[in-house]
């Protein structure tokens, strides 16, 4: 990630909870002359739990102070409270790829978003097992590579794909792709990567899922968007939302509706984590 | 059911799809001087599929002519199209008994609703296996009975109920009963029996929806109102909503939101069903 | 318009609302072999109030029995009850142009669920008063007209667009659109206009709605899709929708939570209308 | 106000935004051995603008502590920052009075919600312009006043309501309190009201506004939960939520819907503020 000089950051943190911690991050923000704008903590457990802060605040000369900075940090607070903790920058973008089968729902919405600003990330690709997306991605100046998964040939075209995407990007988002992801790709990829499942979680998991839900009778229907695991559809939930429906609205209706709540549901859940907004625990996510 | 005189009433029909039904019924309505005041109509499928109706109508001398009226109807519409159909006057209020255990929050809603008018039932009596709401009813005016249920007398108790029930009421609802009821119990019983599941069914079935809704971290937690079956949490869904959680919101916290979600949800589903704008097909419902 | 052979189709009718015309419009279509899909009606008042109906119906061979039946219903039907009515076929697209400023949201939105299928509408055009979005538009393969509206010029800039819109339009749709249109133009123009306000009105008219609800501290904002009239943001109400903000949230952030609701209310609002579903009686729309 | 010896407390903070609060208040609590569990921050704007803080934190013998922690921290960080401050131990409960005149939903859910621990408040009596509710309130165990407001009676009638409230609450909340209170009222009362209004302001200020409302054909309606000031209906805005609407929907189903969003603002509302998480800033509220 291309380090910019920037006054405006955010420190991302967490560590066993203990008394101090909040006191020990602003006191070393203040006496380095930064100005805390907003902050967001939270601990699963005062007693013997894990703590989560996100710090927003201005500072003076960052970008030529940064590495003098994190060194000072990690010395002096970082290690004493054993923090993961990490600084971003205002404009220090993500990069970003989406991997997509045929609906255009998903990628073309992030795609708007990510032309009008409203994205902080940058969008290094668009990457898709069938070529119909092609000429929409290319009127964002987006480079657009179409990997086949023929029948049997998963692990060839999860080899390709890691040759596009493994050390070029921060983030890979999932925008209706419908082929399953090996343990192994996601392994050797190394980056988080966000699905939108076009159901409320846990409740109809796997393909067809408005099917699954117009044949039980449900009188709402949703769309979740979580980090992808190995175990499908089971990795923590970062944004989730739902519509009203009812017995008039057949399959066709209900995907319409669908994709509605996928889109911003997705946008939602891709604009968190690309603020670092989004911290996960024990399965679960804290968002800020 | 007592039959009052009235100008107000409403037609439900379900029967098999084919041309013709609209306008026989219509055509009934409008000879016998009735004026439609509304209509919904509902077909599984136009071809081979089920039909449901169910007008409103205003008619002078409603009460005196009620008796031709229907055996008009059933020669001339019913029989031809092999209707089950239904006709109830404004005013004719079905007789509606509470199952309630330790939780307030649904009875009390009920009850409120009820004395406001704003269900249009008679309140038969509140059954619960705790003594702990009798007060509380007993401020409504409502019959309370405590039928203990105590480890290994549930058909005892269950008879007991029967008892108090059978044959006084038109529909039973569990506003927080906390006791599995018997498949035997229910046919005996013979009549609709509405409950409140305390999360949007099918995620989270059983007991402890909330605590199993905060350990998978969903973002949304929810209600569902449906008629009881044999099948635990698996009858045709009446309702349901949801409300937004977040990782701040522990057990107690998603308690307390989940009970303004169950209350509306129940009393929406309760009032559908009196107003007869509920009807079963094939596991789900038709809600006008 | 176009006439298309078609099986399925819709009814639509409003009249002095009095007892039989349920019975009348059924008997017509069934005895002309319609199988009526579905039905949705709403009287202002039984006694004395206006009526309105819409009914689905299928009908083979109404292509080539359109102008028979048509007659037919005026003579037996729609005189009696001094009916305004119009039977539309599936498949018979109105003609819709969009107009719209530099904000792309809504207007992109409209186009991607043109192209999807979802909006029943023949896209005859974009009308902009900046260029800024023609290439966007381009890639729909939509004719894209920049009509400037420089300072003391509108009346001008009108006659311009009622040269491309006047006679091959059927609706018009304000997609962001920051001119204010004249009562001249609207009456020359001569069909329905809906627009996109971004504020639950009637609540912050005019504009600078978002600043306008920063202001006042609201805690929801909202967006409202209208048929304009010539007092300004006051047109008969077809759609609202709103979302829950805080003391956070900013301008810009007002602005993008604002965009999310403006493009799903103006795309309900003009589907809606597209099918026929949106009637006005005295000031306010029925909704069907 | 009662001070109870307790572990769990908060402090709301609020003075013009410099850089080092944070850094001060933390270090503040962690010397005295506090360990914070949450804390909520905003600024109106980092430069020059006002710093509101809200921190929940843990502490052993607060309770014993409490003078000579108070008077610290007055003495290190509070004059050096110019704040306000307020620490408030948990079961320190604020005593609520409620005004109520004819509609009881409000009232009740209150009421109901206070009992079953809901609120943190003590609820030291209800006082209401008729006697209509006064069984209810019994059961509750809550003393009930009727201080009627005769024709030209109303400062005699505000100075009985004096006597019964003035140093005897910390809060009152109007119910549905149908009588305007004058300037003078709320300046003798000296503590904060909160009114709920029966739409989403600023439509329909006012009475009558679900009339209004069904007049101008919006579809959603609202309510508002804010602070009493002396101009009507324009106080800080604390709560807002909005219900979908039909054509269908008449006056009194208006009401209806209206009294379940009434009531559930009303009480989120309360319960915030009770929780002193509402901080006024220049006519607009910050809610934590």
């Amino acid at each position: 990630m291309n380090v910019i000089a920037t006054r405006a950051a955010r420190l991302v943190v967490s560590c066993p909870d203990q008394p101090g911690i909040v006191a020990a991050v602003s006191a070393f923000l203040f006496e380095h002359g930064a100005n805390i704008t907003s902050s967001d903590q939270y601990s699963t457990d005062p007693a013997g739990g894990r703590f989560f802060l996100r710090m927003q605040f201005h500072l003076a000369g960052l970008a030529q102070r940064r590495e003098e900075l994190e060194a000072d940090f990690q010395t002096r607070v970082g290690q004493r409270f054993a923090m993961d903790w990490r600084i971003r920058g205002e404009g220090e973008h993500p990069r970003m790829a989406i991997l997509v089968s045929r609906h255009d729902h998903c990628a073309l919405d992030l795609l708007w978003r990510w032309r009008r600003g409203e994205l902080g990330a940058q969008m290094t690709c668009v990457v898709s097992n069938h070529n119909d997306l092609a000429d929409d991605v290319a009127t964002f100046g987006v480079p657009y590579h179409h990997v086949r998964v023929p029948s049997g040939g998963k692990t060839q075209a999860e080899g390709q794909m890691l040759k596009l995407l493994r050390g070029s990007v921060d983030v890979v988002v999932l925008a209706r792709y419908m082929q399953i992801l090996s343990g192994e790709f996601l392994a050797r990829l190394g980056v988080p990567v966000i699905n939108i499942h076009h159901s409320f979680l846990p409740s109809f998991p796997g393909a067809g899922a408005y099917e699954k839900a117009r044949e039980r009778g449900v009188k709402v229907i949703g769309a979740t968007a979580h980090y992808v695991t190995e175990q499908l559809d089971a990795g923590p939930i970062i944004e989730q939302d739902v519509a009203h429906v009812s017995h008039r609205d057949g399959a066709e209706e209900l995907e319409r509706i669908g994709r509605d709540i996928e889109r911003v549901v997705l946008a939602r859940a891709v604009a968190r984590h690309i603020d670092d907004r989004v911290l996960v625990s024990q399965g679960r996510t804290v968002v800020f």
